[in-house]
């Protein structure tokens, strides 16, 4: 047993909650266009500058009428009104209306004075300039007031809100054409393993080409972050601590994808130690795969050394550096959690786990006639890339659950 | 009841799949670097060229050895070998493992001639020369063999599948550097309405700005596609016509933001006919909100003409539009679903609906002490577009149902 192994193993989400205590959305900001703004995080509350609508309009089809002139009209009593115009959508009234007038008017047109309802098409018979009206219409139906939507002042789009479709619809009503976005937060990459050589090389006998640094790119680019690549260091303690410097230099966060053995992985212990302090906050978490990662802080930047092992490298990467990054550019995100891109399922076979550690388990997925997602686990060979490459998802097996049963509902996750 | 109302109105699923069945994913590719490749669809059956691992390797720290000579060895009766190298990961083996030798190995280094397991680190007592083993190990016993990945020849990753990182791990295995994906489609934008303005225009009395070229641009980048803005025509039939016709020539598929009075809509039917045969082949889907939506195939591609209204026009993106970009970008998916990106909540509140009829209705989530997702309705001005900047996500209530309860599981997406 090592010096290192003597730490505490940590809870993913405890290990992930002790690194987010430590640091701090990253302070600088970009201005993005509109146009540009999906997947973006707001920096600041986007403040609404005017108030929407700005003029009461008609939501439906019908006729602009006094609300007071339709009171008590049905199909077995009808109202009747006179015609007086008709209000394109985008113009601005030309008439008015008066005391048992109707004017036509067109969903989205502004409401004439005089008007406070809207009878819909439906409800109504025209004969010549006489509107029958079938049904009565009360104070503000069929119609939007202003301000309804927003009003000047408010916050259109709050601080930390990662701009989905409607956030961007909200800001163009608005004519809000730019805004203030967190930048995205660099991650460096940096993989080490003397048998490991680049995506590009032709690897010698007893050698592998790196897997590692294209699926923890991908994870940092989902959460949108950027990678840096850094390519791949010896496991020599000068050299690996030279490069791992040089990373942290250059980028928001260090994700080290250490070798393997033993050896190499208190070597990447040492070397992070050295990176500054407070150092190591977890030295293993309880999670299958990738037990084997180190979690440190280092001079208010977070370094993360994930398994050599792709698969485990790609499942902590998902678990903990997806969440780090989405933390880094801005984001505010709930409370620890699989997060928002977890789904559920109907498990097929049963599961087997040890209580106290997080269970990835690939799984492949499939509907049933009814539309239901059912997930039936893929058993052995679970550490190797290409397990993952055929699998659909991954079931996350919760830390307190001595397995899953048959027919169990379940949490999956593509990482 | 003007001609185009009496087409019938079709299930939003029912009408996706006519729409499907009439169009092909888009012809063009390009060659995507693997740095470059996440989100991309593989055009083609991507082939191992390679075999995976190449040579058989330890999963762990310990000894090489014959695992004849492990026979019966336990805590009680240990087995006792002599050490005779050490292998380091990266190199080839100098030393063969003959009868009743053990040579140091480490996770990812070569097999030795002569082995056949590996006993880990943890099974053994290293007394100078002697290596004591507390555990048998069976043939193959923490070993990696040839091909176990994957098989030169194999199919390494699908037509049709958008990569993940875990492809993208997988084809860095392999060294394959670039691959060819499906282009991502084209999707011509353009809004409709006298009432409209563009997003940079301050509107005019009566006038209101377009939101939904910002909506609908999003959930096509989203979804794969290229959005390419058009901007907004006026409702007068040959103009529209003429900018529908260019719109549609230069994309692999038309959205048109209709106009939400009837007469609008009519005449966004029309010029839809008049774009190519077949023409329509859906004239209102069961949803709300988004009826009053048409759908049709145009000399072979789609054409959608969404509601004016910004809500529904977001979820019919949503229903219709995003699987459709997906579709035409070549990815492989399964049946109609709301597919992989809703997710499960427990609903808080009773909501009412109509059989017959997929309602979208916006609520809160928020998760409780064990981490179970709540769904709370946001009833009232739901055809709002800060209606849904304001909510987390929307409640989809199946066709099928008059209503769901409280405390039940549904479905939520976010659009």
């Amino acid at each position: 047993m090592t010096m290192h192994e003597l730490f505490t193993v940590l809870a993913p989400a405890d290990a992930l909650a002790r690194l987010v205590d430590g640091c701090s959305p990253i302070p600088r900001t970009e201005t993005v266009a509109l146009e540009a703004g999906l997947g973006w995080v707001a920096a600041v509350d986007i403040p609404a500058a005017e108030t929407l609508p700005a003029f009461a309009r008609a939501t439906m089809d019908g006729y602009a009428v006094r609300s007071a002139d339709t009171h008590g009209a049905s199909e077995q009593s009808p109202a009747y009104l006179r015609l007086t115009g008709d209000i394109p959508t985008g113009v601005v009234p030309n008439v008015r209306v008066g005391e048992r007038e109707a004017v036509r008017i067109h969903t989205g047109s502004m409401l004439p004075h005089g008007a406070d309802a809207v009878v819909m098409v439906e409800d109504t018979n025209l004969h010549g300039h006489d509107v029958e009206l079938l049904a009565a219409a009360a104070p503000g139906e069929n119609v939007l007031t202003v301000g309804e939507d927003i009003r000047e002042g408010a916050v259109a789009v709050p601080a930390g809100r990662r701009l989905r479709a409607a956030d961007l619809g909200g800001m163009a009503a608005l004519g809000i054409t730019s805004f203030t976005a967190v930048a995205r937060p660099r991650i460096a990459i940096l993989s080490t393993g003397d048998e490991v050589v680049p995506v590009h090389a032709t690897p010698g006998p007893a050698q592998v080409r790196d897997v590692n640094a294209s699926t923890i790119a991908a994870t940092v680019e989902r959460a949108g972050g950027i990678p840096v690549r850094r390519g791949i260091a010896p496991d020599r303690h000068d050299e690996l601590l030279l490069e791992a410097r040089g990373g942290l230099a250059v980028a928001d966060a260090l994700v080290l994808s250490a070798g393997s053995s033993v050896s190499v992985r208190d070597l990447t212990a040492e070397i992070v130690e050295s990176l500054g302090a407070p150092g190591i906050l977890a030295h293993g978490i309880a999670i299958k795969p990738g037990k084997p990662t180190v979690l440190a802080l280092c001079a208010g930047k977070p370094v993360i050394g994930l398994p050599g092992n792709p698969a485990s490298a790609l499942v902590v990467a998902w678990r903990i550096v997806r969440p780090l990054v989405r933390l880094l550019g801005g984001e505010a995100l709930a409370d620890d959690t699989l997060g928002d891109e977890s789904f559920g399922a109907t498990l097929d076979l049963p599961v087997p786990s040890r209580p106290g550690r997080e269970d990835y388990v690939p799984c492949t997925l499939a509907r049933d006639a009814a539309g239901e997602l059912h997930a039936t686990p893929i058993f052995g060979a679970s550490n190797l890339i290409f397990t993952l490459v055929r699998s659909d998802a991954l079931i996350a097996v919760p830390l307190d659950r001595s397995g899953l049963g048959a027919g169990e509902r379940v949490t999956v996750i593509v990482p």
